[in-house]
């Protein structure tokens, strides 16, 4: 498991997206990767570089966040995660932590990614105890068209429509494994989306599409036409806020990665 | 319902404690009354008072807290309501506003109070979704003591013990009419109480204590004691932290006056 005297360490994160200004590092900037990356200086006394899974924009949050980081060997993970912990921010928490072969990443080794949206249909969503937590939009959703527009989803195809415009894309072709609406237990709609790979913002503004749907302000062959022809003329609704998305799991291929089950 | 040009509105409030130095004003402090004070004034011109059934602690959530404040006439109580959303900051929310009798007060008419209090007892309760609003104590309780230890509590008597000690306190005699540990999800226990009314942090020694004999580190006779004898040498454990404590309902005798069902 070590390559020299390092061993690598994955870890499961949790943060609450609304003091980042995203994942990824950069400058002057408060940033999950930099949080982190302070505090592994701090107690092992070199600068070691953070992987995740992918990044997460500004104000997202993660309940199952993966990422990697190498240690001095005499470290164990779970030593790794006590010192972490203790030293980090309140706003960011490590579940879990593993040793991992020195070749895992967290990136290219990931086969799905399955992220959660929060709609508050119920005025209550407005509560402070929830609001920072989801879409507290306080309009009814009709459960009807919510499910039929996620039924649309799955499969593999161009999701261009979907995202942000202008920006490089490695590729438009996305595998949506599975996506649905669930309860929000009193509150409203939960939106579930697994897929291998997603386009920026692509989980918000299918939100802010299907939202527009279930709110009758959209016809669901406006889903349908984005979905099937990304160079027709129909657009997409805003993108949904990012208080409500979390990146709840990130799955790998051989069970000895796949984290302990995720909890929201 | 007016007295001269004015109406008396009740409030329901919700609040995340975290960022206020309790309810009540104190100069150049953030505090919850002030928050809503200084709203009032923008959208009615002129400054006015905001009574509260009770102060709650720095650090104290609220999920039903009620206040009254004097409006002019021409307001409505859904009208303030929608005005004070719009413009307390995130952190304060009106979940309800209602016209009551001018004589109504909101500390002297109150009945009961009732306080929830969370202790996560899973290593989840520190994820940062879970520890601002308990005590993340990532330890086991044993069930049957801590609720051997609520059922003490009903009843009418001194709580001299469980009160912050050199504090003034208008009396040291409360009837606490209920009192119960119920499960608080996979996370952990919550203690919910109902008092006609409560000395300084009683809530917080009371559960402080009762964590200290559910974990084994008290027996169950050193609270017998506290309770029967308050005169006695013992001494409670210390308060338990304010994130945990929630300020849930105020009961008034007229069925017009109780607020709608708290929701956590």
């Amino acid at each position: 498991m070590h390559a020299g005297d390092e061993v690598r360490i994955l870890l499961v994160l949790h943060y609450d997206g609304r003091g980042f200004h995203g994942w990824q590092v950069q400058p002057d900037l408060r940033t999950v990767q930099g949080e982190i990356e302070t505090v592994v200086e701090r107690i092992t006394g070199a600068r070691r570089t953070v992987l995740g899974s992918g990044r997460t924009d500004a104000g997202v949050h993660a309940t199952g966040q993966v990422a990697t980081v190498s240690f001095p060997a005499r470290w164990s993970a779970s030593r790794a995660r006590k010192a972490l912990n203790a030293l980090l921010p309140r706003d960011v928490w490590v579940e879990e932590a593993r040793e991992v072969p020195m070749a895992f990443h967290p990136r290219y080794d990931a086969v799905a990614r399955t992220y959660r949206y929060r709609v508050g249909t119920a005025a209550l969503s407005a509560s402070p105890f929830h609001r920072p937590y989801c879409w507290a939009l306080g309009e009814a959703l009709e459960e009807g068209l919510l499910k039929r527009g996620a039924a649309l989803l799955p499969g593999t195809r161009s999701f261009r429509s979907f995202a942000k415009a202008g920006q490089p894309q490695r590729g438009e072709m996305c595998t949506v494994q599975e996506a649905a609406w669930t309860p929000w237990g009193d509150l409203g709609w939960a939106f579930t989306i697994r897929a291998n790979r997603y386009l920026h913002h692509m989980v918000r503004y299918l939100v802010g599409t299907m939202v527009d749907v279930g709110r009758g302000r959209r016809a669901l062959d406006e889903l349908v036409a984005l979905l099937e022809d990304p160079d027709g003329e129909a657009t997409t609704s805003p993108p949904a806020p990012p208080e409500g998305l979390y990146l709840e799991r990130v799955r790998y291929p051989s069970p000895s990665f796949v984290p302990s089950p995720p909890h929201a």
